[in-house]
């Protein structure tokens, strides 16, 4: 399968090297185009599959720059956060707890199928699950299509995740978005990234 | 050991129960005097502990009712969250993620160890966390003074928590009380309050 990822940092190179090493057709997309790099348009039109790595106060640039029409009609998989590190120090959110960037994202492409995934973790774990606890913990989706979500569990299943839960429509984004901040303490704490949560019943 | 319950809801009805069974001396406090409950005042002079277990809404009245004299030097448990119904459907906090209702209780009693714990499970789990899981799940703590966290992780072991994660100081509130967001989503998805998340390494 094609995939476009939008963004060369750790998340979007990290996602990017585990999909080649899967078989699929990746390409990177950027800002400008580089040795390395397509441009955002570049990418968006090449993928059947869209991963939104980018920084989450990039996001209105990064969508202009993808252009809506490269993205109607496919899944857009949005794995970042609204973390707002202007005030130094320990990061909160430019969104209002009403809101998150899962909605905005969806808002903005109203043809492109946005589920929200992986945010919730340090992109190492995204690609392999299993580095932690043997892979016995959870990770969410939401989204308004159903079958994209069954689609996107599908390569999460590849990518090793076996505890998937759906968590509903898109509005969900402000759960796992929000959950950043524990997450920001819970490292904090424990000293390490390499950690996830479990859901247990 | 003598409690003060700030609060006849299910969570402090819960907790006081629980206190009972386990032979300390508990008084619940509400707004006003009743057959069953002393006053706000009356149970937060009565306790070597104080639990606030009201709404997150009601916080400037409750703390004005207490009476921050009554509260001096005490350990004041905060398990309330800042979640805002008023605008129907999913609720939203009223906090701004860059704040939490446990700073707002410090900074208005700056002479109280406020420690911030339980706001993130079902008041069942609270107080019976084996009721999911065997209990191997995580409850965390938070607060800027260790005595007293140290203190109230030992109350908590006596509750049946043995997974208890120490965030920081009070400031870790603002993520305990995010992850609302998502223990609301989770609730919508599991059908069922009978959950919790447990950090995995």
């Amino acid at each position: 399968m094609k995939f476009g990822i939008l963004g060369t940092g750790m998340v979007g190179a990290t996602i990017a090297k585990k999909l080649a090493g899967l078989g699929h057709d990746v390409r990177v997309g950027s800002r400008t185009r580089t040795a390395d790099n397509v441009t955002f348009a570049e990418a968006a039109s090449f993928g059947d599959i869209v991963f939104n790595c980018t920084k989450g106060s990039a996001l209105r640039a990064v969508l202009e720059a993808a252009g809506p029409a490269n993205l109607r009609n496919k899944i857009l998989i949005d794995t970042s956060n609204p973390l707002d590190f202007s005030k130094g120090g320990m990061p909160s959110l430019f969104t209002d707890s009403g809101d998150s960037l899962g909605e905005q994202i969806q808002r903005a492409l109203p043809e492109t199928k946005v589920v929200k995934s992986l945010n919730t973790i340090n992109c190492n774990i995204m690609v392999d699950p299993k580095r932690v606890a043997g892979g016995d913990h959870t990770v969410f989706v939401c989204g308004n299509d159903a079958d994209a979500k069954k689609n996107v569990s599908e390569l999460l299943g590849g990518f090793g995740w076996k505890h998937i839960v759906d968590l509903g429509d898109i509005t969900a984004s402000r759960g796992v978005e929000a959950y950043l901040l524990l997450w920001l303490r819970a490292y904090g704490a424990l000293g390490t990234a390499d950690f996830n949560v479990k859901i247990v019943r």
